[in-house]
């Protein structure tokens, strides 16, 4: 018979995020903010910058964020653009710490230095940050900086203040890992359907399905002050073992299963959220505090793997079948690679079995030879798991029928495994080494010559059943 | 008929301050951590910026710290040391940027000067503070550093970038203002007790007169990841009028007044609890936000007033009386100062009645004419809330006899008024034009002449009587 | 700026809740609970009663809930039907007791008398309900008998017990009121889809506008132990006048108003969810409260009104139709009515017209003249409403255009009206002297003779206007 | 690294409590209330069951409850008086309905007995219940009401029925237990050191060492409508063994273990805290949920034992001593325990020695032998123990040396064991067979013939050592 024996401090606590939630909105109630133009958002800049900030920073900022909010483009531009200019560092500052620098090289002339160094609004940012709302808003506002790059390159500086003040403000210490599920407020849950960016949520059947079955679970990461709005999430199935496709957990019909007699956890979708926080990496640490908050609660579960688009691999495979001086496809396998092209291809059972060797191959060739300038793996989704210390574990041919995963991959998906033991050394032999881990079965994949279709004799016999091989 | 119509995004998100108190604490169950020689400590800091860093990164900085908290003195001033110097900037990659930018001044070469002059520490600390309990481990290791400056002066360095840190993570917008109350859990309670630093609370019963009464108010700010700890808290009585002094206040026996009753809300004291936090301003916020809180709950409260020590002044007076060249004093009042070397001369209604005038215009000149070098108020409690844009409104000859009072200030008391309406004015009038504002009949007490105690004939009577006129 | 100044006793025991909830649903985790047989749940109960039901009771009677709700239909009924018989009141104990009551009338033999006539199970019930989810268990039995009582007529005093026994448990102290909205958990709100009887919500869009604008309010009465339970939960619009038909109000599309600038609260729809707590009244209450909640949360809101259906009126109007012996209409009136009959009418201009005074009148008769046999109002809504003490307020020709409001009430609806101050004079005169509380605009269409469509002179044009007048 | 994993629907509804908590204080709130006489507080009654009763039934249950509150003895001793007459059953309604059944013994006759033999009193409470507060002034009613009960026995019958409907309202399925600790709010606290009734809490420095260290736990059961009241507390230490004297556990120096190390949870402190419950039973299930919940959390704890004083020892010994014709002592014996008179006697060694195995004996003999008329144990703690299905487990000499520990029990404690196993056996062969369950060593300690102090040879020999074994 359970009891209440909660942590009664943090219920006290729980007092906090009352007032930090209600801050992290009111900026939004300023519904009669009246727009604000340039130069006078410019002016309320500096405003809160000089004395007068120190006394009354609070209202200051809120107003100086509820008139940008409500400015219209031009406007909004012209305080962007001040930002990168403007709101610069003090060039007569620097030049004089520089000098002083050169002249004797001691700490406080370094310390000199970096504050010179410094542009003013870093400081803007940090005093826009004590308004109500005053975070979210800024997330916004690198949006907003974000999206304005391309065509105004001199907002690059005032996006890398942004990324280092959010870094510092999202801090893995700040974040909170929280369990969401069906018993979670609807006004957040409408902002997972939102933003499930890998396997689309159709509707509210379709998430009750992904939450409240015994065996999954979706966790993410929150912040205290955008308390409604998870920062990236990740949803899992509690499975007996690693599954090759991803309909069957999509399933709306499936039959659960109890947690307890789940062996395997498996991400089969992780999404970021928040555009104004892109580059603020979150995924590493959320992946690996679920596989500790999973184990903790499941002590059966102990392989945890994700299931994985592969996002870039019809591209690239275009890009060798365009490419008639690649040596990477013989005749054979250009000619059995023709039916990719054909609608549908995939629902004629010898069309593909027949590509099946070819394509695995090739997608071993992808993932462990084809890599990018800087030596890291092409695949975006690749280079973030294999980035965090996971390895890549099996492919799996046709693991995503959707339209999307034929177009985008001709239906591969992967499993990468986050063994916590390896992560280390994986991590390091990828950055120090190039070298990417993956298990011998995926290894033995991987083409020593042209990839043919021609009839195997005994190499492909023995790396196509390896595939369907569970993991060790 | 109350009814429970409370936020529930808010109560959802109550859950996140359970996971961040139990990070926060975590960091204390390490019982069994090993000390750590400084040479290792200085090793795990380097991995920790290393690549195995990124991937190991939490559970390293938790290592870390509990290693670090575990050792003993002379390890822990050899990582100490090792933050100033080691882990200062890179200073080839500082020269080499400092040459970039006097070959070409872009705002990409101000940017990488920035990055250079930037010390290594500064991220070492970000990435500590990514362990459980980091933050608070932080701030006991910055409440070290400033123990030894006087004795190590190198670590000034390593205080400017903890200052500049903290100054980000403790920001305005991250704090909490909690009210504290006799329903408050007594852990965090057995705090206020322990950090009180004004009026010392002698025991449980005491606290409860400051926080169980109906007219009684306390109220912290808190941070989301030291949620056991109030970070600056302020206790406050409801009154009918502006109290002259302490006594009244502090009295067990007295009579409470229902809160509605009240027209004034007296903030009798103020106190910072984290040494470690000492320069990281909260005080300012906390006083405003209180304001606008009482001001919500109970609109009849229009005055806010402190009742204020002011322990500069006994030193400050016997300064002048020291100095046999200072013309502040005339011989007749030199001579009455001397009852204030005798024990309990204020039990004599004669004598106090004789010092009254002499040591009120004493008061006057202390607050309005004597400053310190940079124009500021010579009194630190002055510098805080004239500094936040209060006025001094009146001074209580007595008004708190208690043998610390009598002996830091002769039992003078102050009250600063906080009209909201007039912060803004106030504060940069004092910071732009070193003026102070006063209450007229605080400004009347300023002496033209050097104070004397022989019988006055006008100018006496009218600025005595003012003393305990009502505040307007 | 809002602060954290919750109640923290009511956080400390917030905690308790957890508690409740856990037990609340921890009878449904005995998935694995075996079907017992009538026999065996009989002896259980027993059990339950005896001596060993004293030591280990709450473990017996979890046994014995789970048991039963595993068990078949025939054993389910025997063991109903052994709570009608077996569990009955010890007859020769009451014998006894009415001979010594008979023999001395004193106070004690009527307590002995009363106990005596106390039925066994009253008292199996109350240890039943020991167990964890004990009472939603117990509220599932008595929808059981509910269901079976028209078969199974001894089970009528079984279901007079549980009916004393939930009155008891469920007495308005033990009631919460909780807001309902947007920040509600998915699995409440998916019982108000569910739940919701009046106006069909169709799926979570048309449950977010029913929750989510700032015009919109829902309030539920939950109980401590059956927490994931709505009891009954009305639905409330924010307006700026009593509306006059139902389609507006549930509109998708419509425009939203501030809440601050609303009149009126319209209650539209009101619920009950638990079938086994059919008879324990809680409407009346949750008006009032919800009433008073409004009043506190928005001032300006003067007016509380219903817009609500008219069930039984199309059934009494083709009575009266079919009776060729009803004065209550004459030849023409009966002519036009027969419009009625054909489909949609109503969307014909010149027919609603020409319907309008003559419906209008009829319905004026059925809610003051048609009353039952015990003189109370024939419709069941208005029965509840006027038995609250609410006033008949107008009644809206065509308010319901669905085909279920043109079924069952050939479109009307209408509104109650709360006024405060007159419930209770309003209450007695309807229970005390049968008199109805009624706007004098629809007192005014009372017929006092048969009800014509011929071309009216003056009454009528009396009438029919006022039907439009604003609410006094 | 632990997260927020908290179950969101609770917290939901946590928010219920806040709204209990709201209503269980209002009433104290009408401090403004006049108080009234006893006749309009009967008439108030009288209209509460009325009419109006139903259309205003909150207001008037609190008009009534706060006009009683104010009121004045006799006014309340005559509304009081009422309940007992007045509000008794309906004389005319229940001689009927003894004739319908004497006529026909039918099902509908018992239920119309049933609802005629019941006081109008009892649906008067339930309605009075309905008020903000309502529970905890009913409390309040009936504690009044068995403060009179000796000087007015007519009050016997409103007490039975406050009996009545407290045990439906306080039923076990409506209790928490809630764990109190060092993080528990003080309001909460300051009823722990006001209600411990067996080891008094001597300021908050002793209940800090009975809450916070590691191997202390304290649990109470809450009730939703007393939210601020524990009904009823335990206080546990968990040890590695069986302790047999109180003072090394309340010594605020002692070391603390490791909750981890503890094999043994030792209940040594139970008290109830309303007197208005009085006779509705807690503890039985209070104490069986503890040992549940400690099992759940700490698997290594496998004994669960009391550390209980023996209120009536001393008592019954006098009464024996005091008895020529007892049989029970030798003349030895007799002298010997002339001893017990003097002060201080158990600071002489070689008295307590002597006295060791007499007053073993002699205990065995009070609690195995000396029952009351009604075959139970003579001792209240015993009957209360041993009822709840505990065994006598060990009897300790001198385990208490506080006066009052001297006075009542010549210093005795025993501990009594909760085998969880064996409770429901215990319990029934108390109250069916009158047998007590005791440990051998202490069932070998009854004297077979007078209890001497003469030197023994054999049996005593087996019997002391035994008493210091430790518990199977």
């Amino acid at each position: 018979m359970p009891t209440a024996t909660v942590d009664r401090a943090s219920e006290f606590l729980g007092g906090l995020f009352n007032s930090l939630a209600e801050r992290g909105r009111s900026l939004f109630g300023l519904t009669s903010a009246q727009p604000m133009s340039g130069d006078q958002l410019i002016a309320l800049g500096e405003t809160l910058l000089s004395r007068r900030g120190e006394a009354s920073g609070v209202a200051l900022a809120a107003s100086l964020l509820a008139g940008y909010e409500a400015a219209d483009e031009a406007d909004k531009l012209a305080f962007l653009d001040a930002l990168a200019e403007q709101f610069g560092p003090d060039l007569a500052q620097l030049n004089a710490a520089i000098e002083a620098f050169r002249a004797h090289a001691s700490t406080e002339a370094t310390g000199e230095l970096l504050r010179a160094a410094e542009p003013r609004r870093q400081e803007l940012i940090r005093r826009l940050n004590h308004a109500p709302g005053g975070t979210a808003a800024l997330v916004r506002m690198r949006e907003a900086v974000l999206a304005r790059l391309a065509s105004h390159p001199q907002l690059r500086h005032v996006d890398d203040d942004f990324v280092h003040l959010f870094t510092s403000w999202f801090n893995r210490g700040f974040l909170v890992l929280q369990r969401i599920d069906w018993t979670t407020p609807a006004n957040i849950l409408e902002k997972i359907i939102r933003y499930e960016q890998v396997h689309t949520i159709h509707d509210w059947d379709d998430l009750r399905a992904r939450l409240a079955p015994p065996d999954r679970r979706c966790y993410g990461f929150f912040h205290p002050r955008l308390v409604d709005e998870p920062l990236i999430f990740v949803e899992v199935a509690l499975t007996e073992d690693s599954p090759a496709a991803i309909a069957p957990l999509l399933d709306l019909e499936r039959e659960p299963i109890a947690a307890e007699e789940a062996t395997t956890a498996v991400f089969y979708s992780i999404s970021n959220t928040q555009q104004g926080l892109a580059g603020i990496s979150f995924g590493n640490f959320l992946i690996k505090q679920v596989v500790e908050e999973i184990k903790r609660e499941l002590p059966n579960v102990q392989t945890f793997v994700t299931l994985s688009p592969v996002p870039g691999f019809a591209k690239w495979l275009k890009h060798e079948r365009d490419n008639p001086d690649s040596t990477l496809l013989d005749a054979s396998a250009r000619t059995a690679l023709e039916a990719l092209d054909l609608p549908n291809w995939f629902d004629d059972a010898d069309t593909a079995d027949r590509l099946k060797p070819v394509v695995l191959q090739l997608a071993a060739a992808y993932f462990l030879q084809a890599k990018s300038k800087n030596g890291r793996p092409l695949d975006a989704v690749a280079r973030f798991h294999l980035g965090n210390g996971a390895r890549l574990d099996r492919i799996n041919f046709l693991g995503d029928r959707s339209p999307n995963g034929i177009r985008q991959s001709h239906g591969l998906m992967v499993n990468y495994l986050y063994a916590l033991g390896d992560i280390e050394a994986n991590h390091e032999a990828l950055f120090e080494r190039g070298q990417i881990a993956a298990a011998s079965a995926v290894r033995k994949l991987v083409p020593t010559k042209p990839v043919t279709s021609e009839p195997r004799k005994s190499n492909g016999k023995a790396g196509t059943p390896a595939l369907t091989a569970p993991t060790a």
